[in-house]
């Protein structure tokens, strides 16, 4: 557990967000492009709130970045496969040469190679997240064991997995408020990576923008459902519990992460009204209330029933489904909406959700939960999985470190 | 001429900006919707900006929305084709419905079919502008003949035009600061249009995030290119005399769009050097000023010459050889990048521009520049057209009417 984790549920956790890092102490390059924006923009007289694409969450730390900070508008998820023959020492040389980008970009300065260095200067809560599949690990040849969690999910029913979409070597997660700086963070960090690893798969997806909703409010997908009601809280003991692992070993202070990729069918949602919809999910969808309740945070009532004598929120609902008994499986979710242009002219969306999930232990905490939704669970009427990926998130590092050092060092 | 045209600069034109629209007067939906924000997240005590999400632009107007007001940091872009035997009753139906359509969620409010009206609440500066291509202007049957320029562009030399990105009887150009709306809007739009006409072709852009940059700064490209520096100033009498079309047709009011898909090679670009790079667009990378100049608004000096007699700004520059000496020949241009998943595995990366312009003549006005363009432009080393589309944007209309009525009726 991070040693200075706030106990309050509005601190933004342990990572402090720092306002105008990014314009202080980037060099000639920030130096030029202040002196543009104050010729060419300046703000208007009296403005005293800074600009968000100046606001920067620090790379460097106990843990990686992008899990335990507020989710981003934007994130790509970019999935590399290795090259042949890359080994141990190569993957030190990768990793030390992207955890410098990431870490550079994440301040708003430009990384060593970088050709458009104005485009370096905007980071908007910019965080780079890098994840390691199953054979990564293998390629690392030591004897620090992969856990038994890191390999593709067993199969579940409502699977129709699509390698395009599926697995890979090494995660990059590219999440930041603005989506010019996802395209060139991207196109920095794979200029790099490429000697190394190709692209395997690119998942692209977004929330509310900054500025459009209140701070902390839930988001929705694009089914109109508030999704996330019963995520634990950013900067509280309960996350640290379920997201971070606590051991000796390489992942110590770091996490597991699961990708699904989820098509809603939204042609097909649309014919259910909007009762049907209710009872789907076991909540409203005007404000999220539990079909008990009024109010968004209300505890469902599972033993609750109808004048009739029938659970009020269905058996075969999302959130009676997903909850436990066993106090120990949860997960934090901090998943991503898509919606791409349709392959197939008849249609017209391609719509759904890059769930993202971190929890110390796939095995123990996931796993139970995704097979409660697989046996029953009235969504899957309208949900199809069609892609998976599993990754070890190692620790974060500090300056001068990078990334999977305690695996490959 | 907009009769309340704004001639400061620093006007937002015409199209005011209506600050916390989204929720007054929405009715029963929004009620709850702000009853919910109020209970799950409240906002800081003394927080006195509004939320981007509440702003609006008016939807009903002598010109259509969507042009004249700031570019937001999102637009999608969908080409329709129009079904086998749909005729001017059809159009007239179509456009009555999409024009409702989009004049509710302009202002915040769910459309009458809306099935997750909540998605709907935050319209963060959402605009949709409604174009007209050749073929749907000839189903109208009328004798209010088409203008001379609605037809494919000339062939130019660069062009390597794909049908999967040009053409289409229908253009909806949906704009907001927020992806979420954008997803939300163009799914509503196209559900309603589905009966009339089949999608040919759909393009996603981005600029910079609301709250990124102080307002005002001119767009980089993904080139790292200040991109737009010369474009007539929103507000201004110069904006409307490029723009608007001013006569007694069905167009008055209106304008024409040109749509160019460029695809920019980010690879071949990057094996050009700094100085390479400034002489091929005749501009500072830095901050964008001539290279004759100091800031981005200094004017050219074309005859400028380097100690050994060549000119400071090349001949086969981009901003030479845009600048015309003819004062007709300029464009109002409101583009967005494109950072797509690459299809070949080998690449990292698909990028470019979706070039926009708004033009009261494209014959006269575009045309001629693009053909200096075509005949001699050291970018086009880096850049290939591979969609082109043209479309006649009928003027707005007033509550209870419809885009394209002066057409149509």
């Amino acid at each position: 557990m991070a040693s200075n984790a706030g106990k309050n549920p509005n601190d933004l956790s342990r990572r402090q967000l720092f306002l105008g890092g990014a314009v202080a102490g980037v060099g000639a390059v920030a130096a030029v492009a202040a002196d543009h924006a104050l010729n060419a923009a300046p703000m208007a007289p009296g403005a005293a709130a800074p600009l968000n694409g100046t606001v920067t969450i620090p790379f460097h730390g106990a843990h990686q970045s992008g899990i335990d900070s507020p989710p981003t508008a934007h994130a790509t998820f970019i999935a590399l496969d290795l090259r042949e023959g890359i080994g141990r020492e190569e993957l030190q040389a990768m990793m030390r040469l992207l955890s410098d980008d990431a870490a550079r970009l994440a301040q708003g300065v430009n990384p060593l190679a970088d050709t458009e260095p104005e485009l370096s200067l905007v980071p908007a809560r910019l965080t780079i997240t890098f994840g390691f599949g199953p054979r990564l690990v293998d390629r690392a040849g030591t004897d620090r064991a992969p856990r038994s969690w890191l390999r593709p999910l067993p199969a579940f029913k409502v699977d129709r997995l699509e390698q395009a979409w599926s697995d890979g070597d090494l995660l990059l997660q590219v999440s930041s408020d603005d989506p010019l700086t996802v395209a060139h963070a991207t196109r920095m960090l794979l200029k790099d990576a490429r000697r190394f690893a190709t692209v395997r798969w690119t998942q692209k997806g977004f929330r509310r923008a900054h500025g459009s909703e209140a701070t902390g409010t839930t988001m929705r997908n694009l089914f109109g459902q508030i999704d996330g009601t019963t995520n634990p809280k950013l900067g509280t003991a309960d996350l640290e519990s379920v997201v971070w692992i606590d051991d000796k070993s390489w992942l110590a202070g770091g996490t597991s992460m699961v990708m699904r990729r989820i098509d809603m069918n939204v042609d097909k949602w649309d014919r259910l009204d909007r009762p049907g919809r209710e009872l789907a999910v076991g909540r409203r969808l005007d404000n999220g209330a539990p079909l008990t309740g009024t109010r968004e945070q209300d505890e469902p009532d599972f033993n609750h029933t109808t004048t009739v004598g029938f659970p009020t929120i269905p058996e075969f609902s999302h959130i009676r489904r997903a909850r436990s008994d066993a106090t120990h499986e949860r997960i934090f979710r901090r998943s991503y909406n898509y919606d791409d242009a349709p392959s197939d002219p008849s249609m017209i969306s391609n719509t759904g959700l890059v769930f993202i999930s971190f929890q110390a232990d796939i095995d123990t905490q996931f796993v139970p939960i995704q097979r409660r939704l697989d046996d029953l669970d009235l969504l899957n009427e309208w949900t199809t999985p069609v892609g998976s990926a599993v990754f070890a998130i190692p620790p974060g590092c500090e300056k001068g470190g990078y990334i999977g050092e305690t695996l490959l060092a």
